[in-house]
């Protein structure tokens, strides 16, 4: 129970406050051999990872940025919109490193095996190559954001992707100037922390798994995310 | 660089052959808190996880696959078509715990922080915290096997999962009778290992990182799965 993954996967954030230290190419180097580490339908790899460093082409993604969460802070109102207002929602310009983490669809050919059915999961196994750099990262010390607050063909014009290449992340990277206790948003009152256990259901859809349920507290877990055997 | 989670993402395999003994209670509802501490687009923690265990359900489950399968396998012609049939794809009926994990794209209303521009973001959010327990699953010497060849209608009748709810993932859960040294699809030769260093450029599309590149070889470090402080 005790293995320091679970450190990681609890401690992880998504960082938009950054240091300005670079980060060691070695050590990037690693978190993209993580990432391409990650789990692929029918072996596809389908990601790529463009290195964003150029002041020039982080302004130009800051910009589209800015239009796009000018276009979506609209969407709240009153309370919700002045909370929305207050909050840093990139770190484009002061993360010494940018990642654009895109899915090539059409790697080995039309038919990949385990996509027929599924046609989504190129893109879900890009997404858990991300997940693997966001952690490895974390490990190393390093802060991760996510910036979704993009259209994706700004993107592609900003980076020159080719239409049939998928832009799947936009990533912040850089040391944080903290990792937060708990999710930012969690923090500022955006949104609550969930219990899991009435995300957990027996066999079919809207039936409570009583089994499970009984771990939260039974079991001598907790719901949370400082799970006991940090404190002891 | 010798953070434990490197040999939890190298070594992590997709397991399709599984070993009977149960899954604890306490570790798979550890495994399910480190999927809910997965990142997600406006903290909206859109997944459920549904724990299947009961045989009748995993047998139609069972039949989807087949039904599926047979369809996908016609897509492979010759020596192709006589490896993807040696190929096991699931282990649905020997794992002792399979696991649909779904996305509820109206959680927390329409307008999510995050998603409007890029609205699959809570998908790939789904996606980061199946990566968080397949992760956490090797950590506990637990196997993950994700089967997509299925057809998200047939899931959802099977399971009953409503119409607005999307299911991300099938899983198949317990300990493996191994796990490979590489990824089974590379092992039998069905897709090749792609080189990282042909995977990154440098501030946009198709212009080589020279100063990562480097690293493969030039900073003491590897492109393959097993990078040199294991061996050390």
């Amino acid at each position: 129970m005790q293995h320091p993954i679970y450190e990681v996967i609890f401690g992880r954030r998504d960082v938009r406050r950054f240091r300005s230290e670079p980060i060691p190419d070695p050590v990037l180097y690693h978190l993209l051999l993580a990432a391409h580490h990650g789990p692929s339908v029918g072996f596809m790899q389908p990601w790529n990872f463009i290195v964003v460093r150029d002041p020039q082409v982080k302004a130009q993604v800051k910009r589209a940025f800015q239009e796009e969460n000018a276009r979506a802070a609209r969407h709240h109102r009153g309370q919700r919109r002045v909370l929305y207002d207050s909050l840093k929602l990139e770190g484009i310009l002061e993360a010494p490193i940018n990642l654009c983490v895109t899915c090539d669809r059409s790697r080995f050919g039309p038919h990949v095996l385990g996509r027929n059915s599924m046609p989504e999961t190129d893109l879900f196994s890009t997404c858990c190559a991300i997940q693997n750099l966001w952690l490895a990262a974390y490990a190393e010390g390093i802060g991760v954001g996510w910036v979704s607050i993009l259209q994706v063909d700004q993107l592609r014009r900003v980076l020159r992707i080719p239409r049939r290449i998928v832009p799947v992340a936009y990533l912040c990277i850089g040391y944080p100037e903290a990792f937060l206790p708990k999710p930012e948003l969690e923090l500022v009152g955006w949104a609550p922390r969930l219990s899991l256990n009435g995300l957990i259901f027996a066999d079919q859809w809207g039936r409570r798994d009583e089994t499970i349920a009984t771990c939260a507290g039974g079991c001598g877990e907790s719901d949370s995310p400082h799970p006991p055997w940090k404190g002891a």
